[in-house]
């Protein structure tokens, strides 16, 4: 008899089941029993239809390696990179299988996630969580992996002057990650308890009408989740400055495009980054996920702690699958 | 009595006049006798209440100096960039005067432009045209300056795989500037007789029903003009490629954002660019521009000219002040 295992699905709505089947690994999988996961925004976003993805959702987690076949790994706590490239074509040769055209992402496309009592992912992508982090902070390392890329794609400086739009969870992490890089970072945004957050980090805050809106950043994070953010990065970032859209949003959007030519600005967009600069953060405590953490709920009110991600003012919202 | 002169005005309407009051340089700058100035698409934009600019339009120009402070450049046959700087911004000083938040461009904002008998410039905006270098291609220095800036601002290598979207006279130039830095360049138009002029400067050419739609080049310069071209430049690039935008394009344009974020594009907008390698480029023969000229016509058949550059299928076309 095939076991079983408790699980939130999407098909067509949002299912919390104790039935789904365990996940058996491939070659070269690893078979992880998960112990926390997060839910992230883009998980919401998969429950409005985005990337069309069925399955498991999920991918932020920390969890323990039950079965593999790398001795070193076995009963190891691990976070692992969510992305699965085929290994074989120029994106993963060059350690880029976040862009492998036939990749897999754990609960975003062809592959079941990490809502669940167990997930398999390739045995490479795992990274052993040093043990001074706790559980609740190694599983930030996903999202602080995805604030980490801005500073592999742009080259931040310290005298760098950045505006990162939006105080909601990848806007804070971005904020600490680009404040380890350089010593000017104001934090844009509309809640005084999360900018509180960013504050005690000394970092720079403001609330919208209190910012002059002047050309005047060297590099504008768009990470506001809203189709206009891009909009009004353009008027804030200072002539050839860059602006990094990390913000994912589903449809069409209204664009005046002529200041990125007039200024000749940059855009860049970006998604998933290295885990190892995030891990080693943690570790150092040079970022401090905790006061992101708005509550952690067990499987059984698994409901409740949607709707608790979804409400306004919330920040991560943890599934506890132990 | 105050000299006059002929002119080509935009007040509300296109003017030809005889009667513009010749310009006086001011300290710092010289008065240029006007030889050929050419007609830019942007120059058909203003006209159409880009900028908003009004008086004298025109910003391609080669013409003879007749005044001015400096001596070793009396008389000579001279170039020049368009935008004037304040000189003493941080952007000034590193030699960006074309991004001064002060600065004013030669028949675009704020400066009388080359459509007239004469105009006046700063001394260190002009650029002596070697011997070699015909009028009518001499007048391409700007255009080809802004088709250098390209490689200024994103590194193309020499085994860079390159598109460059649209034949007109921007697309051309670019791909010919480009096809020195890096040894595979496309060029996509519908202008069977423009694409040829690539073609002969071996450069390859497609036609949009013939080219694959695969995201397979790492640089995409989008030279359409059109608003729509930036989504489809999206479809053309490979993940964590560059799209160039050249294309100004007046009022909103309704786009689908997340690729830049999912395949992590660079989206770079490009401007105006640096003289020198443009005339080098002319004098050294590593370019031909001549092709490019659909006609040449004196003040007296302006209107005539300006039919000429608006009708479909044509390039650059000229007008002479001799």
């Amino acid at each position: 008899m095939t076991k079983t295992m408790k699980a939130v699905l999407f098909e067509d709505e949002l299912r919390f089941v104790r039935d789904r089947p365990m996940p058996r690994p491939a070659a070269g999988e690893a078979l992880v029993r998960v112990i926390v996961a997060g839910i992230c925004n883009t998980d919401i976003e998969i429950l409005k239809g985005y990337m069309g993805f069925r399955g498991i959702i999920g991918h932020e987690f920390v969890g323990l390696v039950e079965e593999c076949a790398e001795e070193r790994l076995l009963g190891r706590r691990v976070v692992g990179e969510i992305n699965a490239g085929c290994g074989r074509c120029d994106y993963c040769l060059k350690g880029l299988e976040r862009h492998c055209p036939a990749r897999s992402a754990l609960g975003i496309l062809g592959r079941d996630g990490a809502m669940a009592e167990y997930l398999t992912l390739p045995l490479r992508n795992l990274h052993v969580v040093p043990d001074g982090v706790a559980d609740e902070e190694a599983v930030f390392a996903e999202p602080l992996a995805a604030a980490f890329e801005i500073s592999e794609q742009v080259h931040v400086v310290p005298s760098s002057r950045v505006l990162v739009m939006g105080d909601g969870k990848l806007g804070l992490l971005a904020a600490m990650a680009l404040g380890l890089a350089c010593a000017d970072v104001t934090v844009l945004g509309k809640h005084g308890d999360k900018l509180e957050i960013a504050a005690r980090r000394n970092l720079k805050t403001a609330m919208p009408g209190a910012l002059a809106m002047e050309r005047a950043y060297d590099v504008v994070v768009e990470a506001t989740g809203t189709a206009g953010g891009l909009q009004t990065a353009l008027g804030l970032v200072r002539p050839r400055g860059t602006v990094v859209l990390k913000s994912t949003v589903a449809g069409a959007t209204e664009m005046n495009l002529s200041p990125i030519v007039i200024d000749e600005i940059t855009v860049v967009g970006s998604r998933c980054g290295p885990f190892a600069p995030a891990l080693r953060a943690l570790a150092g405590r040079l970022v401090d996920v905790r006061p992101l953490v708005t509550g952690t709920f067990p499987f059984e009110r698994a409901r409740e702690a949607f709707e608790r991600a979804r409400r306004k003012g919330s920040l991560k919202v943890l599934l506890d699958f132990r």
